[in-house]
């Protein structure tokens, strides 16, 4: 699974990173976004309580939330400069639950097409020092050309 | 896709909306637990400009969580009255762009096993008095036994 | 989930049973296009003792193979006439062994795009005159406009 | 991604052949099993034009057939000795048309679980040399303990 390794946009950190500065979502659940290279993302977040759902753990969905844009901007960086991105698809396992003081999602890209990117989502919990694969899927993202 | 008519648990419906009241992603996102029946759960959310992505359409992992949840207590709802649910893998489609003043999340039950049920999945946007299916998928859940 | 009711097409029966019938995979198995409607399709799949997984039961993948085809057909069914169709994704549940004399494959359109079309996958084995739903999934199929 | 590296059962190699040696609808299509390990297992498969779709590809449901295998063979090889095992659902993306003169299936668990297991799976077309990954997906597997 090696990210493609060469970006069309130069200018893609820039974008991708402006775009996740819009995503109201992300500041609402405290996620930030961490290393980006080309055809990969990494999203971070730290557990809280109101986060959770009914066992304490964090809730499946907050879980998609950071692996979907994750992948989302995995594919954001290998596309066009006047393009957006959308998930049309994505599919996730919940391996393990998701206990931890922090949670790493991470997108690759496994294909960029033309039209279609598909990626690889990860979700990794840090619990203690110790690291557990809480999360794991792919996702279809669609190239949307020109400005919003 | 009928929902399954039959409740093992007479007391199904406490124990679910119970559930739910102590899932707090559900209150930090302001999503309250509609209608429920044997194998079927329906969660409301109102639009809010803080549950966004890029574009100001309610982002793709808050629609994934009001579907999860909808799906786990349909199923939930005809699990025994001493057992827990766990999602363990969901697929989402994402129809249409979640744009609409509120968003109603339906879960299905489509088949009910001792182990596992699978759901189907169903998010409509409402804009304007017009409803939208803007999410679609399907759901395993996890029949754990005994108390938490 | 009605099928859309319009066909871009007035052509379109031919068309996807002239593609059909170049399925070479389909006159292995033994399998035959059924009913067609705008945005629904259906195949009738025959048991054979040699579409069987170490059971003794249909093999999931030949179970994929009519449900695949059913789905693709719905969707070609509404694509303009000069177009075809690839599947980029499935996802079915087994819900239940494969077992009886026969199965039929039901596709149906739940979203027609331009690009993108996305379908509801059902199987149904009939065993000994029950009907039982056996597989149960979604797919999203891609327009490639012009002739092959 | 690296499989689990510890078998419960030593004799799971023999058990494994077994099994696939009374898959019927693998010797229908011509499928041989290949390398087999802890945790991964890989399905051999050379072109047949009876095994095509319309545009002369390998049919995705074929291409399913040996993933679906490939994943369930890996699952099983780390089950204990006397358990069977069951596809409960899997999700396959179709990067490129299965165009090639051999098809390798490969399946490889990502969690073993005491009830689920959890695998990636990939299906590499080789043509004239050069090797082209067409699918790539996820399988839910589930082990039912005890004999058929």
């Amino acid at each position: 699974m090696q990210p493609c390794v060469q970006a069309k946009d130069p200018g893609y950190e820039k974008r991708v990173r402006d775009s996740f500065g819009q995503q109201q979502a992300m500041r609402l659940i405290g996620a930030t976004l961490g290393h980006l290279g080309p055809g990969t993302a990494r999203i971070d977040l730290p557990f809280r309580s109101d986060l959770t759902q009914q066992d304490g753990f964090l809730h499946a969905g907050i879980v998609s939330t950071i692996a979907d844009s994750a992948g989302g901007y995995a594919g954001l960086s290998l596309m066009p400069a006047d393009s957006r991105v959308l998930t049309t698809e994505f599919k996730l396992h919940l391996l393990a639950p998701a206990r931890g003081e922090r949670f790493t999602a991470t997108g690759t890209v496994v294909k960029a097409g033309r039209t279609l990117t598909i990626c690889e989502l990860r979700v990794v919990a840090t619990d203690g020092g110790k690291d557990t694969l809480v999360a794991y899927g792919t996702q279809t993202l669609m190239c949307i050309p020109g400005p919003a």
